[in-house]
């Protein structure tokens, strides 16, 4: 409280605070501790993001074949898998939002490199530290489940029998833009200051946001809308069809992110900063 | 915290700030970025509503059709559809709730109007913005979905067999006072200010009534109570049990909006405003 | 804060308030506005809590009859149906929490009753509207689903066979256990005041309470935990069996919800009070 | 507020306050009423936890016997099953947080005691009354249950067929790991004093790590990372197999724990305390 007022006052007019746009490249950020620590961190939760989901969706895929003796409605189910993405990003932003802003996924790390919230090398750094974290996590998952890791897909993400490139492509660009939609609307510094009537619990909307897509686009790409999701299980189930669609699962998110990126900052929050004036006046 | 000890001694005994009722008609506004800003952040979240909700029930009807080689307990299920639904409207309310204040349903636009909330103005451009939206996010999934989406049914809501025309309008009237009402309670600026053990996560509980309607009327009528979700389907669904139906869909959210708005007004904030005294005496 | 500041200036040494306790009967009390339209909203909570649930498990019923012609996976699940139930208290309790406590819940209104939070008046107004509003939604429920409501056991409890009486009772004396539990953990004023930590959203976890026991429970007694909603499925059903079994869920819950209060008020609270300068000098 | 900016004022730069370590040996706190409400609410809190988890899963076991007449898809699923461990944690973490912690795991007090949270004497004294909470759980269920708590394998956590030991045990480390680092990040002082867009609603992303770990390693273990849990269902199960697999569930989750208070105090937030400086002067 102490703060707001402070910020305040530091900048007249408005009672919340716009950071600096990040430089493309800072070197002084390579010197620090903090920096390497949300490497780290970005490492760390990529790599459980990706053995708990992907250990869910071989699990499943065990569990239901009806070529085993078992029961075929056992498993968590389409829905359970989509809980285990949604729910493994909601507590993982919560996890890491401290140490390194939480984004576990390059294409969020590319929309926000994009807004100027993060500079180039921190960009760079987050994305490679998210592409090992995530092989060494579908690492994990293959080592323990030797035996159906290959015969069940290994997680990966391909275009399902029946849709076209186009269809893929469209898909994982509407599903990211609706992920990197939520992370700005989530991590605005204007909300926090000002909306009191929605209170700012960023990392449960983002995650909702990751399980509704993965509700609806399963069926078609598997969902990846996460491009270290998407090479992590590639790398680890080397499969030729798997690399074959790798590169809609790069740039589609990124796409994604990009637009969402530029809707936010040009559409929603342009306009916020020329209607100042006449919002607080009627306010 | 500063800004609430401003407004009880701007309105000396409330410590809440009850903001004067919108006129109906507001030349201003069509002066304003903001409104048009409004305007687009309407349509492009009844766009992405539409997209990911109808996406999951074409889907869901793929996996389980008995007569393709699949498993039958393979979709996301009913419940993964209500989740669809429900969790949607918590992500995209969160997100346009600074912007647009988050209707997405020309039912709540039309319950906000009546308690004057919301200028005429607003409401019908609100409309418009939702009803072309929701077209749109149909229309993409008409495109991703080609070989499927009329076969399953357009995701259109019909009266299921069995029920009569009196029925679905009273699910569709119920349905949407439970939706209603909770946006009106959510909203109250009485409460944000005083009932500090229920803090205002507004979007959760907003999200949560769509998602139990869905899971109780889905039988019925498959659940409109949005209006511009239900016209959308039926437009690009373009079929004519869906166009027969389709008065109910709007008749039967307009009640429920407008028994909610009393309900909230008359009832619950009347008693409120003269029970204020010995409320404040006793407390 | 303000408000908090005052209250520490008011009591000393705490820095949070406890209520006194409710008188028995307080006539004053039946002269306020605010008494009747704490009433209303019980009847209407009721209401659309039995309505949603009820029409959620026949709705269930229906699409997994084997004997029909439907997809036995195809209903919301029994998960589904505790979803119903656990989130409709959620937002029920959400929206009228600031309207009359928000019980919708006869145990609930016993045990806030014994630890004084109410007045005996208020608690069998309460009841009075609980069970009316429990009736009038069962009665909705039935009427919207006449072909089907008495085919598929009315939404009432009864003990399941292969359970004896004990079983029952005991299932649903732990079952409201919990969930009173879980309104006295949320309620308590000196949480709100003290344990930055861990937020009040007290809404939440109450319908996750309820959530929880229906998972655990439906296979035992259909899980009741709330006389209302046993009441009104009996009185709309009317069958011997439902009448036979009644008791259970009237005796069951309100024991459970008497020891609640107990532990709550003579273990966790007495020993707060007692340990409160200890707490205090360490901290 | 007021205490914050006291916390300001007493620690010179920092904003928050790091209480100091917990002694190995605190003799006084024997002499506290409060030490043994908190074991009581330790007791009490295992007690339910396991009491309406195992509850769950007998009762998902049953209806979804092919030898008995029941509907295959009828139970609640493996998917309501991690929603109940997941759920329980939530709602018990929230009720006892204020009370002793809400540790509900020996695993969790093992992790807290290693980072110097709480002292040697309370950290055994949580273990046993979570071991005896536990089976006074189990056992409930098995006195409720009696014609099917054995048949259906007593909720006790076994190595599934086709594992090997060292799989099991690798998944009980990592799944404690994200169930251990979440408590560490959500109970941290920093974050509620600095991150104002990521509140902390502590107990939720707590829950959904459990959840999410089940939907994970179910196939695997049954997932334990609960030694408690894993105790007393052993305990009234009394089956060899489980017995022999019992050390995994001890080793695994204290080996998990200990990495994951490892990672939390000289990873993270040895770093944090490093670079404070230099985020303070570019904040």
């Amino acid at each position: 409280m102490t703060k707001d007022v402070e910020v305040a006052e530091h900048h007249g007019g408005k009672d919340y605070h716009d950071p600096p746009p990040a430089p493309l490249i800072d070197g002084e950020e390579l010197t620090k501790w903090s920096f390497y620590r949300a490497l780290i961190a970005e490492f760390i939760a990529t790599l459980l993001f990706l053995y708990v989901t992907v250990l869910t969706v071989i699990g499943y895929k065990v569990q239901t074949d009806p070529k085993l003796d078992t029961d075929q409605c056992g498993g968590v189910g389409i829905l359970g898998i989509a809980w285990a993405f949604g729910g493994m990003i909601f507590v993982l932003v919560y996890c890491t939002a401290g140490i390194s802003g939480g984004h576990i996924n390059p294409a969020v790390t590319f929309g926000l490199f994009l807004a100027r919230k993060v500079s180039l090398i921190r960009a760079l750094g987050y994305m490679v530290a998210q592409c090992l974290g995530a092989i060494c996590g579908v690492g994990l998952v293959k080592a323990f489940q030797s035996s159906y890791y290959n015969r069940y897909g290994g997680g990966a993400n391909e275009l399902a029998d029946g849709y076209n490139k186009g269809t893929g492509l469209g898909a994982e660009i509407i599903g990211t833009f609706v992920l990197v939609y939520t992370v700005f609307s989530a991590t605005d510094p204007k909300r926090s200051a000002r909306d009191s009537h929605v209170p700012v619990l960023a990392p449960l909307p983002i995650g909702f946001a990751v399980f509704m897509v993965h509700l609806a686009t399963i069926p078609i790409t598997g969902t990846g809308i996460n491009p270290a999701r998407s090479f992590g299980a590639a790398v680890i189930y080397n499969n030729e069809k798997a690399w074959d669609d790798q590169w809609i699962f790069w740039v589609g998110p990124f796409i994604g992110a990009a637009v969402a990126a530029f809707y936010h900052q040009f559409v929603l929050r342009a306009g916020a900063i020329k209607a100042l004036g006449s919002f607080r006046s009627n306010a």
